[in-house]
């Protein structure tokens, strides 16, 4: 049995495994490492399959929107990007693209950065480039961004609480306008701040869209639409204020569907027909418990060594539901790491200037450097 | 003097050309065919440079998605493309992909379809769909849908003259509830019933966001959004009537900016290299009031003609701003044409079964039928 999948996916592989040797079944379980997301990678893997492929559709796309508001000089457009959890995918488009900001969930997250601390951020960038005469610029922003940030995070648990608590004086109020006065009357004033802080829209859809036990779905907001809206307020109140004089007009965007099942790159394509033959070997050769690995990525591929890794070997302790279970642990952005340095380095430069970069189209016939180049952040962490 | 652009364009490098020779001034004006749009096109002119970029680049994204929603199996895709008063786009890309369901506006025009219309044929194929087992989808929809359907032009005309005399009541409410019940208190029988189908957040946005004249701006209506909200509104119906069993979730896109400013294709790369080369001989033969065309252009790039033809060939009286001006005719979808009867005659078996094509991402080097082929609608127009 040959199970293809994220962390989850292979934290059952190796379940699986151990539960048939356990049962002195013959049957053998190999994982293989698969995500866009770029979140299964460790001391191990170097990579999952399909990340280079999602991030050079979402790059080329990128690149060319940036190309148009470079031309047309009118827009911001902030773009989400998908990866609930991890801000890999945001972190590679930036470093292939070279937008005006990029936001990483994990820094937003390292430094407690609120909401508001985030729209202040972009704000600055787009006062300082209206001063240069350029109001226009590419904003990526990762798809989990607004769970990372401490402050949505309080207001969610404690309408989690107030919603379970109330929920019967709660269904009895039909209007929009009841239902956002009645939670504004209950929260804390911390979290009342932060919920007053978020356009009407945002706020009904809050309390209207739950999952089936009842919890608020922050998943559901379109963070890319809250945040240009928090922004073109926050510059309003600054040209009141006579602090801001440029135009301010935003585009939104989700890339995220379009880069999961398109055509491999070369590099997918190659990485993954060594991991299928990997894992055959692994099977053939009697192994159970086992995630395919090929090393070496940023070489050619003639040159790339294949292996196999138990799956314990990735197994960390988390609690989970009440419990203490070993999974594999989700990457997150490393903070410390050459991919992220690169693009904290650089990011003022790109703030201010257009060093946009157009990837443009993936490639099947012609250089190989053209056509078969890794993701950016793996040539920077194997370098 | 070259003046690269559309219909409007290229009326105006008409008019000034005209100007110059009526004052007896040396300078020649040329004029290029360029628009996303595909509907600079009479028999002169077989396409503008732009369209087969843009619309590889979208075909290519619509691939994915009927990919993705054919693997998970889960999802409606409505998405929303540009190209506001025809639907060439969408047509072309529908011949590239085959998707379930794709609107053009010209034929709701000309059948007068209304929005109740639209959706019924849409639940219609749902449903049929629903009963093969098969809970997803993919549905093109034409950015300027919305403004081609006679009830709500007519709702639009009447909300328009409304908010032009009663404006200063009408600013005197402060809530959408107040906005949404006034209108709805003031229009006529028909009007209304268009009103009261639209989503309250609908009917909000048209209240709130209007131009600078005061009109409502139906362009800013996301049509795909409207669209998927009131198929799951009458699916609801249905459900509650038991005249539908499967399951309906919808995800909406608009592929728009990305497709604008790529690198271009190969044929698009060798159109626009032949007309810039052609209009530089047009002006050097001493030219004015001319465009440049090429013909042929299903052929290979070495078989293509260059010409001129003289703009005022291409003129049409049109009633503008009250008084009659002559202007390039905007090109619609012809109904009676190749590539919508190709589209008509397949659309049924499109519908339900999944005979999705995956275009993939444009190429530069390889096989000429893979890298240098013409947009399908061409292809049948000239075929």
């Amino acid at each position: 049995l040959v199970i293809v999948g994220g962390d989850d996916s292979n934290t059952n592989a190796c379940v699986m495994a151990e539960y048939y040797v356990a049962k002195g079944e013959p049957l053998k379980v190999i994982g293989v490492p698969k995500t866009i997301d770029g979140d299964l990678k460790n001391k191990y893997i170097e990579t999952s399959f399909g990340f280079d492929t999602a991030t050079k559709v979402y790059s080329e796309l990128i690149g060319n929107v940036a190309r148009d508001a470079n031309s047309s000089r009118k827009y911001y457009h902030f773009i989400k990007l998908m990866g609930r959890t991890a801000s890999h995918i945001t972190l590679e488009c930036a470093l292939q693209t070279h937008p005006n900001i990029a936001l990483i969930g994990e820094e937003a997250a390292a430094k407690k950065q609120t909401l508001r601390d985030i729209v202040e951020y972009i704000v600055c960038i787009v006062v300082r480039r209206s001063a240069l005469g350029k109001n226009f610029g590419i904003v990526l922003i990762p798809e989990g961004i607004i769970e990372f940030l401490p402050d949505i995070k309080g207001l969610i648990k404690e309408l989690n609480a107030l919603l379970a608590t109330a929920s019967e004086q709660f269904v009895t109020l039909h209007t929009d306008e009841d239902r956002i006065r009645f939670v504004s009357e209950r929260l804390s004033p911390e979290a009342k701040q932060v919920f007053c802080m978020l356009p009407r829209e945002i706020q009904a859809q809050l309390l209207l869209d739950r999952d089936p036990h009842g919890n608020v779905q922050v998943s559901r907001i379109e963070s890319e639409k809250l945040i240009a809206q928090l922004v073109e307020r926050r510059l309003k109140e600054l040209k009141s204020q006579g602090k801001f004089n440029g135009k301010f007009s935003s585009m939104c965007h989700f890339f995220g569907y379009e880069g999961r099942s398109c055509q491999p790159t070369n590099f997918d394509a190659d990485y993954c027909y060594s991991l299928g033959y990997c894992a055959a070997a692994l099977l053939a050769a009697g192994k159970t418990g086992y995630i395919a690995n090929i090393r070496g990525l940023n070489k050619p591929a003639s040159e790339w060594q294949a292996g196999g890794v138990p799956l314990t070997a990735m197994l960390n302790i988390e609690f989970r539901k009440g419990k203490n279970v070993p999974v594999i642990k989700k990457a997150l952005v490393d903070l410390n790491g050459k991919p992220f340095a690169e693009f904290a380095v650089n990011r003022e430069r790109w703030a201010l200037e257009e060093c946009y970069l157009y990837p443009g189209p993936i490639q099947y016939f012609g250089p190989p450097e053209v056509c078969d180049r890794p993701p950016r952040t793996l040539e920077l962490e194997l370098g």
